[in-house]
């Protein structure tokens, strides 16, 4: 049971959200008599002319606002004894399909669609290259936003429409974390003015017209070189980012690649200060499978793509992170990002 | 059991999307011992320092990547018998909680927090009456938009743009459904040139700083009067909005004044033609209760704010939509819309 979000753009190339109207793909296991079929808002089935759901063989199934689609669900699915849904189907329309059909088990679909979706084809890495490049080409402008005496905020909105400029459909998220405000991992932006000599964590990134996303982090000074200290934890952060890299090739698992990060950090003496995991999945969600993180056992493989992302954060002080997409090659990895990763003096 | 979504930002003022990452509000029942508390992955946490959690007494309960933060939210829970979820809550989420809680009962947190949301204190009418105003201003420059020899998505790009610039921080939504296009409710903008005589829905919208949202549709004839035809049935259709509108005061049912839009269309013979419910709330959610359809026996009351939307399809011909925003009052209700409700020509 799929209702809207990126499943359901991977499977029939449909966009939109979910919303309080279900619309739902409701497809059969293999063995089972009974076509796939979409249910959809009547109001809703003229938007559905461009997509292939002849070509797939999706039958689509109407309802009005005075009729119950869970029935009509229910009709379409039979008796079955186990029910998938999509990891992000809200919770209202869960409980909707669970009481119509209160004797099946409901999981999770996504550890059926994530074998598809972390195993990018050609053409999604193809679109995942052109998301770096887009996004490269805004950092290569970050001259122009990033000056002494404007806020994170003004920098934010030009770097969001520089985003627009070069290719994305909008900006999914603009970090602009500068001086203490780069401490905090998720800070998006705020009324501070960026003054001189400070450290700046910018993350940015958007989805192109095909849905895939660009994400991407370098740390900048603004207008002097950094304090030797600074220099120091960066030139091991970096060291960390380059080594992680490296480890990344098919046989491998997640963890190994996330530990391959952490170890030059902690030796360092700075593991305390890297509060996240290395890295995730990129596609179609700006956050998907595979996660590179401590426990993860997955072994990798050819066309999975993720972030290698290590960070270290001062509390009060600063914050550094290095961020490039990485997809799995035969023997290694293509990195998709390739502006410099030093601390680049602005 | 409330994760980020316009339920918390009701309750906490925190903005944000959920994602895979846990952040969970934990709401004992009244009666319990244990205080409120905001489960939220560490890394996020500097980004709750703006937010009134100790004036509230929310205690804050930090995870790393490496930890399970459904164990959190167990030891935070103690032993209860149900747990409200928030309806947004996606279904990934809702397991987890659902599997480290496997004798507890799963229910709607919306029949809970419905009763809060629907009834606007008088500051979120103002929040909703300044909405309403800055969208009136976007359709009172449709002149500037909406002319022969232009794409919908060109039209469309510049009324996002303007919804903008009178101040909402995004369009949520922009429908320009010209000639064939009106006849399908949710289209949103195609490349389809206007032509002179096109009849054009536009429905517009999107959310103020504080999150709450403008919504109004008006429907437009562009370079040329509309056939007599079209003028009939729009005549129809402006009757039914204001004896919908008409209809609307404390101690009628929501059916009702559903019910008083229907009516009129239905005695023109247009009744197959109106092919969605009259209305929905509006809040910080664009779609919330009360939802004004056919069967809702909900009682209307002071401060219930929901649109007044009703709408002929043609299919392969035209549409045409008159949308409201109202707030019922003592003895009645306030349009938060003003602009003309006539066929307008541009």
């Amino acid at each position: 049971m799929i209702t809207p979000g990126t499943d359901l753009r991977y499977l029939l190339g449909m966009d939109g959200e979910s919303h309080e109207r279900l619309t739902c793909l409701v497809l059969p296991a293999a063995g089972h008599l009974a076509p796939p079929a979409l249910v959809v808002p009547r109001l809703e089935a003229p938007g559905l002319a461009g997509l292939p759901l002849d070509e797939l063989g999706v039958e689509i199934i109407t309802w009005t606002d005075d009729e119950d689609p869970y029935l009509l669900v229910s009709d379409l699915a039979g008796g079955p004894s186990r029910m998938g849904v999509a990891d992000a189907m809200p919770a209202a329309h869960v409980f909707g399909l669970r009481d119509i059909f209160p004797e099946v088990a409901q999981t999770l679909a996504g550890p059926v669609l994530r074998e598809l979706r972390m195993r990018k084809c050609p053409t999604e890495v193809a679109e995942l290259r052109a998301a770096g490049a887009a996004i490269d080409r805004v950092h290569a402008r970050m001259g122009e936003f990033l000056r002494v005496g404007r806020t994170e905020a003004e920098v934010g909105a030009d770097i969001a429409a520089a985003i627009v400029e070069e290719g994305h459909t909008g900006a999914a998220f603009v970090i602009v974390g500068s001086g203490p405000n780069g401490a905090s991992p998720h800070h998006d932006v705020s009324g501070r003015t960026i003054e001189r000599g400070d450290v700046v964590v910018i993350d940015i990134g958007g989805p192109l017209p095909s849905g895939y996303h660009s994400d991407c982090t370098r740390t900048y000074a603004v207008g002097a070189e950094p304090a030797a200290a600074v220099c120091a934890a960066y030139a091991v952060l970096q060291g960390a980012q380059e080594a992680s890299v490296a480890a990344v090739r098919p046989g491998v698992t997640a963890a190994s690649v996330d530990a391959a990060a952490r170890e030059p950090i902690t030796a360092a003496g700075l593991g305390e200060r890297f509060v996240h995991r290395t890295g995730h999945g990129i596609g179609l969600d700006v956050h998907e499978q595979p996660y590179i993180v401590r426990g993860n056992s997955l072994v990798l493989e050819p066309g999975m793509a993720f972030s290698v992302e290590p960070g270290v954060y001062l509390d009060g002080g600063w914050g550094a992170r290095i961020e490039d997409i990485v997809v799995v090659t035969a023997d290694g990895c293509e990195r998709l990002n390739t502006r410099p990763r030093d601390l680049v003096v602005l």
